[in-house]
Parts: structure tokens; C-alpha cells; sequence
């Protein structure tokens, strides 16, 4: 049954609302997922959600998805929009919210010959560029995206909109780096980062599989000893004055790269 | 010589943090780069700020920047943290900011046959965007960026930053998408757009010089008469279930992708 609420101090509002803290995703293991089209990316993966919240009118698939999610079990909310801005802290909010159970994110259940490639970042700093790289990470259908470090909450309003629903397609996990090494190098895996101390060109590299693509941190780039550690390093050519690119860019360069590389061998 | 402000309500602190909106912006017809990296950058460049302020203590290099800055007329104002958070909007401003002219934006200022490379954007929303593609062109040696339609600025105080200090090395134009046809019409280039609907594989296609990228909006993709126009189209492959790539990740491969394309043709 769907559930009507028009009080601004409704406690499910209150307690949807707190989901956009940090402290709060953590305490309560759920995150919040703004916008039809990202809704309709968890439910084309097989996730319906805790709680789903609109204001009418609803769009056809956000009529299909509400009566999917009442038969699955769903908290479903109907409220007026300006409820609905107060939840997402905007004031043109999305007409269409929902709550999402998050999953668990240890490296034990990475499964690496599950896809060639994976992403590992370290201390990502911006959310957005932690949805950008899912994102990047859907199209290239890699397995998932390993976050090292202090970093960015993957399941932060702002990740999981950049991420446009791939935060629900990649299977994420978040490791110390003595732990992500161990884990590593307990099977088969290379290891390749981008520097600038290096001659390699990334166009002349042979990538094996499963790769693990490293992307450093947005400011500071991978630290020296975590460069040593990689199988291979590779260079992307700086043609102009800066000598960077924006993390989450340079991940997609790479990552198309390495998966051009692998069709054009054959 | 160096002024010092310890009052909020000086009109020069005014001035500059009306510079955060855009109407301020044209009407002053400057814009306001925050941080030593991206005000070095523009040092680099050979240039220098009609106004600049920080808070003490000075970094060596912004040091040596306010001394140049003196020698240029620059208005140098030496003032208090909590003076440089109201102009900056941030609890944690950076501990320098300054004060630009903005560039003329109008398309017969670029020079076709300075750059063999040029992207075009179409109605990008984001300003985020719109640096992190500057950030990419200054990487890729681009000649600069062209803005087509109604677009986030790129001048604003969230692109100048995600720029890098790429907002004074490339160069930017606007202009309408009938204007801009005109103008490419009228001399030698291949305007390239990336689509769902064309079976030419990015790898497969043949890039000529000047090249002209046209990247579209960031959640409807080209308008179909845009792609129309193109005298390639290309797809990226998706190998995900989602159809798409975050709008500068995109161009950025796309960029990077052509670069090579050309260094392996030779």
C-alpha cells in the first residue's frame, strides 16, 4: 500500500534526509538514489528498493517500477514536493527518491576472473569522480572499482548521481593498500599505473589480463612507492603546458585504451 | 605597493566577490581564478591579474607572483583569512586569489590552422565539465573550445578551478550552432561527432586535420540534426548496460584516441 505523507516532521522524512551525512549511510547501511533514471538502472539490475518516495505525477516507468517495488515489499511514499526537496536538499529535487540497502564493500568478495579489467583508486577525493569512473567502469564492463585509502564515500548523493546507476551495476570494495597488495598478489593480476617517470608510452604497453588500471589521487598523483609496486608503468603524453588530467578522465583514456588494445590483438 | 583590507564591508571585497555570479561577471567583463597552482599557470602564460589578494603567511612562490604582479600595476591587497572565505564562498579558501580579464569569446578570433585538434561542445550544463574538457584540450595541444548553444559559463569560479589554469592557455569561443556551421563551412576541417547510430567504430575511422570533435550535451547526447551535419560519425563501444559515458570522460578518450590515431599513421 502506498503510504501518503504530507508532514515536513515525519520521521521517515527525517530519517531519509539524514541518509545524505555520511555518519548516517554508515549507521543505517543504506544510501539514497535520486532520479527515474537512475531507479530504473538499480531495477534493471535486479534492485528494487527499502523505500521509494515521489510526488505525482508519476511518469509511466516511474508508475511500473512503483507497483514492482509495493510487490516486492517496498516502504512506498507519496508526498508533495516540497517534501520531497527537503529530503534531497535541493530545490528542484528529482520528482522520484529512493532508499537503497548498501552493500557489503571487503575485498574477499571480488571475484578477479570475473572480468579482465578492474579499477583500484587511491584517496579519491571528489565523489563526483568516484560516479565518473563507476560510470567509465560500466562501459568498459569492468568489474568493479577498488578504493584505497582515505577516500571519497562511493555512496554519497553526489557519487552515486555522477555514477548514473552504474553504482549499482560495479561491485565496489574499499581496502588499505597493504591489504589490497596482499590480496593481489595471492593470484594472478597486473598491476599498471600512469606516471610521469617513465619512457613507456601507454600506446605501446601489452596489457594482460586481468589488468588492475591504479589511478592516483586527484592532486597528488599515485604515491612513489605505490608506483614501484605496479607490474608496469606507463606514460600518457602531456602535450601542453599542464601535466595532468583530470582523474576520472585519465581513467577513461586508459581503460578505453587497454580494452581497444585487447580487440585489436585479436 | 600593497594595500591591506580588514574590513568586510570595503567595496573592493564586494567587487571581487560579486565576480561568484555570472551577471557580475559580464558586466565587469573579468572573472576570478582561485588557488596558487591555477594563478601560476596563468604566470606561466604571461599572464598576470588586474587585482590579486591573499591572507599571510606567503608561499614562496605566490611571493615571487605578488612581486611580478607589483611591477604589472596589479592591485595587490593583503588581507585577512576570514576576509578571503567571504570573497571565495568557502570556510577553506584557498590562501590567494585574483581577479582576470575575460577573454572575447567571439569565433573569428581562432585561427583554424593553429591546431591541428579543436573540441566543440554543444549545450554543456555543467561547469565541472566544461574545465575538465579545457583541462583535456590543454592536454591534447587542442587549439581550444568552442561552446555551442546555451551553455554553463566557463569563466565561472567552478570551471576556472576544474580547469587547472587550462582557461588561459586555451582558447575559448562561443557561438550559436547556425553561426558556428557557417564559420567551419568556410575553411578546411572535419567536424567528428560520437553516436549510437552509426556502425563506424571509433578505432576504425580515419581522422583528418584540422580535426573538430563535437561533443554533445550531458544528458540528451547531439540533437540528430547536429549529428547530421558531422562529416564522421563514430561509436564508442559500450560494453556495460548503461548506453553512455560521463560528457568530458568521453571526450577526453575521444581526444586522446585521435592523438594517437595521428602519432601511429605517423
Amino acid at each position: 500500500m502506498i503510504r501518503r505523507i504530507d508532514s515536513f516532521s515525519n520521521d521517515t522524512v527525517k530519517r531519509i534526509r539524514s541518509l545524505r551525512d555520511k555518519k548516517a549511510r554508515r549507521a543505517e547501511g543504506r544510501f539514497l538514489a535520486e532520479g527515474l533514471r537512475i531507479i530504473a538502472e538499480a531495477r534493471d539490475s535486479g534492485l528494487l528498493p527499502d523505500a521509494l518516495v515521489y510526488a505525482p505525477p508519476l511518469h509511466p516507468l516511474a508508475r511500473e517500477i512503483v507497483h514492482q517495488a509495493l510487490d516486492h515489499g517496498t516502504d512506498v511514499i507519496e508526498t508533495t514536493p516540497d517534501i520531497l526537496a527537503k529530503m534531497s536538499g535541493k530545490d528542484n529535487p528529482q520528482m522520484v527518491l529512493a532508499v537503497y540497502p548498501a552493500p557489503a564493500t571487503d575485498l574477499a568478495r571480488l571475484n578477479r576472473s570475473a572480468a579482465p579489467l578492474w579499477i583500484v583508486a587511491q584517496a579519491l577525493r571528489d565523489p563526483g569522480n568516484i560516479g565518473t569512473i563507476l560510470r567509465t567502469g560500466d562501459a568498459v564492463a569492468a568489474g568493479g572499482l577498488i578504493l584505497i585509502d582515505d577516500h571519497a564515500d562511493p555512496f554519497s548523493v553526489e557519487a552515486v548521481r555522477a555514477s548514473m546507476g552504474a553504482i549499482f551495476t560495479q561491485t565496489i570494495a574499499t581496502a588499505r593498500w597493504d591489504e589490497f597488495v596482499a590480496w593481489l598478489r595471492a593470484g594472478p593480476g597486473q598491476l599498471v599505473g600512469t606516471s610521469l617517470r617513465t619512457d613507456t608510452d601507454y600506446l605501446d604497453a601489452t596489457y594482460d589480463q586481468p589488468c588492475f588500471l591504479l589511478v592516483g589521487n586527484e592532486s597528488q598523483g599515485l604515491p612513489p612507492e605505490y608506483e614501484a609496486e605496479c607490474d608496469l608503468t606507463v606514460k600518457m603524453p602531456m602535450l601542453g603546458r599542464a601535466d595532468s588530467l583530470n582523474a576520472a578522465a585519465a581513467t577513461a583514456v586508459m581503460a578505453f585504451h587497454i580494452r581497444a588494445a585487447w580487440r585489436h590483438r585479436g
